[in-house]
This record gives C-alpha cells, structure tokens and sequence, in this order.
C-alpha cells in the first residue's frame, strides 16, 4: 500500500491547532511556575508566546503518534524544542546580527523591551529549555537520550547561523554543498531533533526511528528551499518579517544558486523522498505525510 | 574535633593548579572534537581556554572529593560549569551589557571577534556544556540529576544578571535585601551548583549533601562581598578587569550599603557559617576549607 497527499485524511487545520494549543499552554504555565523577575517573565513571554507556526513541536508531538505514542508523551521535549527556536530568533533579530524590527508581525524583543533584556532573555529562554526537560520529562530515564539530542541539535544551529552570517565554510565544497550545509545545521538540525525526540518519548524501535529521521532532513532541507523561494516571491506583510532580505543581503540561496524553477523542481524531489521515507509507518504516519503537503506549498 | 584556617594542610597553589589543569584539558579536547567551523572552533576557544581562576570547576571537584569521590568522578560537571561561567562572562561584556573591552587581561572576545561572533560563541559555549553533560557524563543515571542542577543554576544566575543590570527586585525587598538576592543569583547559584554537581558525583548521602550546599552558599555570598570591596580597593592592572566600575555605576554593593569595615566583618561571618557546615565532613574536607580562606582574602 502506498500514501499519497490525496490520502492524507487528516486536515492541515486541524493538524496544527491542537499540538500547537497544547504546546502554549505548557509552555505558558512553566514560564509562570518558575521563580523570576517580572521584567524577564514579561520578555520571556513575549518572545515565546507571540505567535509562530509551531512546526518543531507540531512535528515532535505528530512523530511520537505516528510511532504509537501519545501527543501527552511528547509535550515536554515538543515545548523545549520550540523556546529553542523562539530563543534563536530573538538572538538573530539582535542588531548586531540581523538587525530587524519586525517578527511574526510585532516588534522585535530588542525593540519592544531593549538589546540587554533581549540577550538575557534569550539565554533564559535556552536554559529553561534544558530545566523543562531534566525537570519535566517523563520518564526520567528518557531524560538523558532526550537532552543529547536536544544539545546536539542547539549547536547544530548555531553552527548554521555561523555560517550562514559569518562564514568558516570548509573551503574544499562547492557553493551548493556550502549552502546545504548551511542549512542542514540552521534549519535542518531542529526539524530532525524535534521529529526524533518526539518518536524517542514514542518509544519507536530502530527502525520507525530511522524512517521519521530521513523523513525530517528531507522535509528540513525543503523547508529551506521553500523558504528562500517565499522571500523572492512573497511580500513583507505576508510573510509579518521582511522579504527579500536575503538577496537584498547577497546571501546564497536556492533560487539565486539553481533558478525559481529547478528550486521548486528540488521541493518536489524532496517531499518524494518524505513520502518514501515514511512508507514503513503505514497509516499511522498520515498526519507527518499531512505536513510535508502544507511545508511544500506554505505561502508564508 | 574542630577544624581551622590552620589546620587546612593543602596549599593554595596545589588545590589550585591540578583540577584547573585537568579541566583546561578536558575542555580543549570536548572543543576540539566537536564539529565546528574553524572560526566559531576559535573564538570558543580563546573565551574557554582564556585564564581564569577556575574557582567553580575547583569547587566541583574538591566537592567531589570531600564525600569520598574521584577528580575524575566530577571532571564533566565541573567542565560544564565552567562554560557556563565563561559563557555569561562572553554576554556580560557585550556593549549591550557591561560593554566591557578587558576580561582577564585580553581583549574580551567581542573586541577580539565581533559582537555577532560573540552572541553566537557565548550561545555555542553554554549549548555546549549541556551537551557535553549529556554525551560524556558517566554514570548515564547521573545525567538527569546533573542537567537539573546545571539548568536551574544557570537560570538563576541569568536572574541575577537582570537583577543586577536591569532592575525587577521584589518591591518588598529592602536595598540590602536586594543586594542579597541579586548575589544569591548572580554569583551564588553556579557556586552553590559547582559543590552540589560534585558532592552528586561523588555519591553523596543527604546529609553530607546538606553540608556541601551550606558551605557554599556561605562562599558564594562571601565571594561577592570581597568582590565589591576588591572593586573599590584595587586597581584594573591587579583585577585585569575595570576596577572602581561597580561605584561609578552608581550599583549596589556591599561597601556602598555597609561601609568597608561592615563588609570585612560580613566576609568573617560568612567564612565562619562555611567552616561549621564542613564540620561534619571531617578532614575529608579540609581543601574546601583552604579554598574557602582563600576566597576570604584574595586581591583579584
């Protein structure tokens, strides 16, 4: 039996409405549990309750179900994932490193409060990631494998902003094996860790875990393509942060290295290889299958 | 039996020199081995491998000891911990921050780089001791144990950094109350985390555990007392760092609050209550006791 989109059941709204409910409020009652200043709560909450797609801890909770677990299984690594983003966000808006005044549609941390809170906030907002887990997972003994992957994929990404924004590429690759490694780490890495620490809390066997892994670095390196496709060709307002930063920046991206039409051509290849990857799941897997659909034709 | 500043055996030098050199290697080798592009390699480097005191990896491991465990026992912990430390001072010397250009003699790491460079590598550095406490700490069950304590202080010690720099005390609280909670964060969290992660390693049972714990939360706090007065009595050559900076700030401290003289008799206080919490431990822990005379009168 094979899945296609036309299968998938499951309907994108749906998909991204409840993990993402359930996600905000565990993440809003952890910032409000622990002891803190008022000013830091106050950044801290802005920062990670101001919207987003939720797709990391979307993709955590739909992994663990699609290995048999419960979404309740996954919300805690689902949580630490997302201030993981939210944390590196409000630290590339900084203006020493992307300088921008807009995300999701409001002005950024730095702007809305000041550059010191916006750098300690960040850095909270990380270690709390760490303090939910070793604090909050159940069962304890998942905390160990949990927070490797969680670490390893944290410097993953900055390793992928590093290069993305200050260079150290090996000099040996080419600019398209430059760009894929780019991406590999600074999007690539969490997309992965969020997929795997949600079918690890499932408690998959080896093997669904290796399928949701290709799934994700698959549907992680689209997510960029598509990204770099959006920013020439959608608007600021649509996007709610500034388009054609990238190019106006003289970045490398896969438009401006293959051209619009083999980038799309590169989407399709890839939402294949999700599709292949997934196949050992079954049905099970239609709601990851669901979200591949959404990720390769996202406007926004 | 009582023990005494005399009493302690072990010289300054020797209690100093061999944990420092232990961890200085084990953090060169976790650095290097990690895949990373050769310039973040570098600037984590120069902010890790910089000098320092060592105070709270030393603490770890001779925390480690007192219970009756091995250096080697504490050697991740006490590594992790470090970073951290190293990792807070990479942000607090940001122009956004303290705009610090010297740290322990050099250049800080944002001067020697650039400020993007040093968001990045600070994140990288405090990323990288939770990893390196998921990947390399044995026995596996400790993990768990060790990220609580490695998190929750080092979420305190970002509270004390707000509390310092950006205001948000209890409005209950009077100014020297407010002056203790922000060194209770500020300082003494990752002191406190530094004995208790060793004293963990080491296998302690509760009550040696208790004793561990008080012992440093009577340093931490004496710590940051001579702190301030070495602030107003030395000069920036001797502290390697800007001297005078906390007063011309116009901050609290404890000679501005007490006066000098009150502050002595602070440190002498403070030195005392750590002596009776070691008193259970017995000689075991007479290098935490030279440690701790040590932290009363150092000059930088």
């Amino acid at each position: 039996m094979t899945h296609t989109a036309t299968q998938a059941q499951v309907s994108t709204a749906a998909m991204f409405t409840q993990p993402a409910s359930l996600v905000e409020a565990y993440m809003a009652t952890f910032v409000d549990e622990r002891a803190l200043p008022t000013n830091l709560r106050e950044a801290i909450r802005y920062a990670v309750l101001g919207g987003g797609k939720r797709l990391r801890p979307i993709l955590a909770i739909r992994a663990c179900e699609a290995v048999g677990g419960s979404a309740q299984a996954a919300l805690a690594p689902a949580t630490a994932i997302e201030m993981v983003h939210c944390f590196s966000l409000v630290h590339d808006d900084l203006p020493a490193m992307d300088d921008d005044d807009l995300r999701r549609g409001r002005p950024t941390l730095h702007r809305h409060t000041n550059e010191a809170m916006a750098i300690l906030a960040g850095d909270a907002i990380l270690a709390l990631a760490f303090e939910l887990i070793a604090t909050r997972l159940e069962p304890a003994e998942l905390v160990g494998p949990i927070t490797t992957e969680l670490a390893t994929a944290t410097n993953d990404m900055i390793v992928g902003q590093v290069l993305d924004t200050l260079g150290g590429h090996d000099p040996t690759d080419s600019p398209v094996e430059s760009l894929r490694a780019t991406h590999r780490h600074k999007t690539g890495a969490l997309i992965r860790c969020a997929v795997r620490m949600g079918a690890v809390c499932g408690r998959a066997d080896r093997a669904q875990l290796d399928s949701v892994t290709r799934y994700a670095e698959a549907i992680g390196l689209m997510f960029q393509v598509v990204d770099d496709l959006l920013d020439v060709t959608q608007t600021t307002e649509t996007l709610g942060k500034a388009a054609n930063k990238d190019s106006d920046q003289g970045k490398l991206t896969y438009p401006g290295l293959l051209g619009i039409e083999q980038s799309q051509e590169e989407v399709a290849r890839l939402k294949n290889e999700a599709y292949e990857a997934l196949e050992p799941l079954g049905a099970g897997a239609d709601a990851l299958r669901t979200l591949c659909d959404y990720l390769a034709v996202r406007q926004k």
